[in-house]
């Protein structure tokens, strides 16, 4: 079976120590850089290598520092705490000897408990009866999803921001952390959703909280997943998101926020 | 005037070249360690110190890493990578020479752009009408806050997590970045709204965007400010808390998430 393109994206070679080598993927290009959510998954990625790790990701808030060329970047991990059952990571990715992502991570092996999932999961239209999204726009990652939206206009004044869309990778490929990552940044910018104007903006920091290990991932198979999202304040040029993404059963799989640039 | 408590807690003495040293507070102290809000305060305020430093706090991702003993720590403070508005840090919190504490954080200066407010207060009970919170532990910093409970009752079995609850500090104190920063740390845990039961937990990454700039934050005095937060799941060790922090006229100051260990 050939390569799934998500994992040639974000493909890391190593070069020892925690240095890995990796490259910007074409097929996941936003308009002038990579799309976020899989620089961010790559940062992941770096971490997943690392033989010291234990566990499962539990947190990762990604930093985006500077655009990112296409071309060669380095990922430098560093493991830089232990502890019995909770590891602590630092991630940067470099071009040019220079950071454009900054990470830290939580891996945890997480043990059975006591457990309640409070939050539910929006009572969205079924996937079947959404119409495939197509991105009025010149940019390439959003083919690399099927997105159907079952609340939410792109592009046009929605009387709110929060949006309900399935997401799966296109061609279809087993949930992970790391396509989990991508996913938690494909929910398209709140204030195209407010405003009808499409003008610059970037996510400055995404924030994902994972709420299920590995093995429990695993049976989600190759979804869709349902995923909600609002923004909550579009101040002095910067917004906030919080999204939430359910899997199958209604398990939350993950919480996710970012802040973002806007230019007016 | 003497100083106020918080600004004792946070305070740093420069050591030169991006280091400072500071100390833990018995006021603010917590079961076994400081209060996290203070600490994820004080490093904060290891960048507010930094000449280098451009605008005003814009996002602040604290991870817990290890047990904080009383006595002295040193605070490492490093900016990563300033752009034309926007700077990036990363800080260290190191007791013994090993990190406790990584965080990292994005400093802005903001401009005046088209804005929308989105989300709305909760409709609480107003401030005089609810009842001064005593907590029922032998834990000191909260009475380093007036907190009131609008909603939700701590130690029971709550329908849900929600709680609305105000907070100052005490004595009261202007509020700035860093003491927000504090009150988003400053909600009881979430799992003690939803079992009787107290056992040991620790917030293991703190997230918070601030939507209010320096300016704007001067306004609000010396509060109350009026925070909402609850839980969207308990699973295997691990649960979330979002939150969110409004000051006067409905203004959303900062909206606040984390992820905590739990004991069962």
């Amino acid at each position: 079976m050939p390569e799934h393109p998500f994992d040639a994206a974000v493909s890391l070679e190593p070069l020892g120590e925690g240095l890995f080598r990796g490259h910007t993927s074409e097929r996941y290009w936003n308009f002038v850089g990579p799309f976020g959510g899989i620089t961010a998954a790559t940062a992941l990625n770096g971490i997943l290598r690392c033989p010291e790790r234990i566990g499962d990701p539990l947190s990762l808030t990604a930093n985006f520092m500077a655009p990112i060329q296409a071309g060669p970047f380095t990922v430098r991990t560093r493991p830089v705490r232990t502890n019995r059952s909770t590891q602590h990571w630092s991630v940067e990715i470099l071009q040019e000897d220079r950071p454009v992502l900054g990470a830290l991570a939580v891996f945890a092996e997480r043990r059975d408990t006591w457990g309640l999932r409070e939050a539910t999961p929006p009572e969205a239209r079924p996937y079947l009866e959404c119409k495939p999204f197509k991105a009025p726009l010149e940019i390439k990652w959003p083919g690399m999803y099927e997105m159907r939206y079952a609340r939410g206009r792109f592009g046009v004044e929605n009387p709110d921001s929060l949006t309900h869309c399935w997401i799966a990778d296109a061609p279809r490929r087993a949930l992970d952390h790391a396509s989990l990552t991508a996913i938690c940044d494909a929910f398209f910018p709140r204030i195209f959703l407010r405003r009808s104007r499409l003008a610059p903006i970037a996510t400055v920091s995404l924030n994902i909280y994972f709420h299920v290990d590995a093995g429990a991932l695993a049976k989600e198979g190759t979804g869709p997943v349902l995923c909600a999202a609002k923004a909550q304040v579009f101040n002095k040029g910067y917004y906030d998101q919080e999204g939430q993404v359910w899997g199958a059963d209604g398990v939350l799989l993950a919480s996710t926020h970012q802040i973002a640039w806007y230019k007016d």
